[in-house]
């Protein structure tokens, strides 16, 4: 049933496909769809799990690999993108519903929660086992930062009309060097400041500190 | 005409107002609609080209201000968010349309060059009166940096729901002396290396370094 959901979202968009369509098309009793999938939503949910967990399985050499953080980002990214390759055309036809922070379907709403937790965890393992020390006060949202830096990837990757997204991939090789280094930097002593106040906005902003802050 | 077309785009959706009931809600011929606007997409430059002219107009004192450049990064993004406050509902509406940077309504457009220079050139202003010395690879992209910061934070004021968009204010207060830090720092030794990826990156993927390369 996922799978009739996913090609009629891209046949048809996403707005214009109902329960009932995809109950048809996938040749269960519209009842028996609502028992499986709530709403339209909670199939978008589905996808979203099953993208985590496809990226969970493909990451396993890479979080297995060497210790070098620059490697264990980029090769994080790119499985990332192969694994979300086929539903490229999908998530263009999809992406002006998961842009709204409010929505059920944002990556930020407490609905994502366990795809973007599994996704966080991943990030976390991919800092565990680098061989870079990290700055003691940013090392509980770093995960968090990577897993920042993969939702401004997928927003490129949305738009990204380069045969085989090869743009995106570009992008990646560009900035996971980066994104190392500044890790690697954010010990020494001149940056303090900037990672304290960073620490600071972080603490502000990021989803799951406004959670944890709504939640007390 | 610019007022009546806003007003519907915001009351009916961006994609359900016609250039036909635009011309007749403003009482003009469709004929005189088309002579003056050839598209609803040339009605959307103007309102760009309209913000562009009202922030450079309102961010003259902050140009004119103090040297310390958080202070000038912090009222300068402050003064858009209270020039395109009316223009909030609307931004939600139309958001969808402008976030494909294919689309001519993209912010990365060539549609919207004359928009974007204007703006840029607000942060460049913002750069040049301030004491902050910058590392001079650097510096000739530090005006698109901050420019691209803005639509970090127009991207998040798009959904910000908090009364006053007061979140939205919030964050420009806890990233302006980030940016203006990390600005400051990029003259250090230590960052050069970092610097110089972080060029690298920017000339190829910055808007208007790609259109410079397609002009070769």
């Amino acid at each position: 049933m996922l799978e009739t959901a996913l090609r009629l979202f891209e046949e048809r968009g996403y707005d214009r496909t109902t329960m009932r369509a995809i109950a048809q098309e996938a040749g269960v009793s519209t009842g028996n769809a609502y028992y499986y999938f709530s709403s339209k939503e909670h199939l978008v949910q589905g996808f979203y799990d099953r993208i985590a967990a496809e990226h969970a399985a493909a990451v396993g050499p890479v979080l297995a690999g060497g210790p070098e953080l620059a490697d264990r980002i980029e090769g994080t990214l790119l499985r990332w993108l192969e694994v979300a390759e086929p539903y490229h055309r999908f998530a263009a036809q999809f992406f002006k519903n998961a842009a709204d922070p409010e929505s059920p379907l944002s990556p930020f709403s407490p609905e994502s929660t366990t795809a973007r937790e599994r996704a966080v965890d991943v990030h976390r393992q991919v800092l565990a086992g680098s061989s870079t020390k990290t700055a003691p006060e940013l090392a509980g949202r770093l995960p968090y930062l990577l897993w920042m830096m993969q939702m401004g990837l997928v927003l490129f990757w949305v738009y990204d009309r380069s045969p085989g997204a090869e743009r995106s991939h570009r992008l990646v090789v560009r900035t996971a060097p980066i994104a190392a280094r500044a890790i690697a930097l954010s010990r020494f002593r001149v940056l303090r400041p900037l990672v304290r106040q960073l620490e600071d906005l972080l603490a502000e902003f990021l989803p799951d500190a406004h959670e944890a802050e709504a939640a007390r």
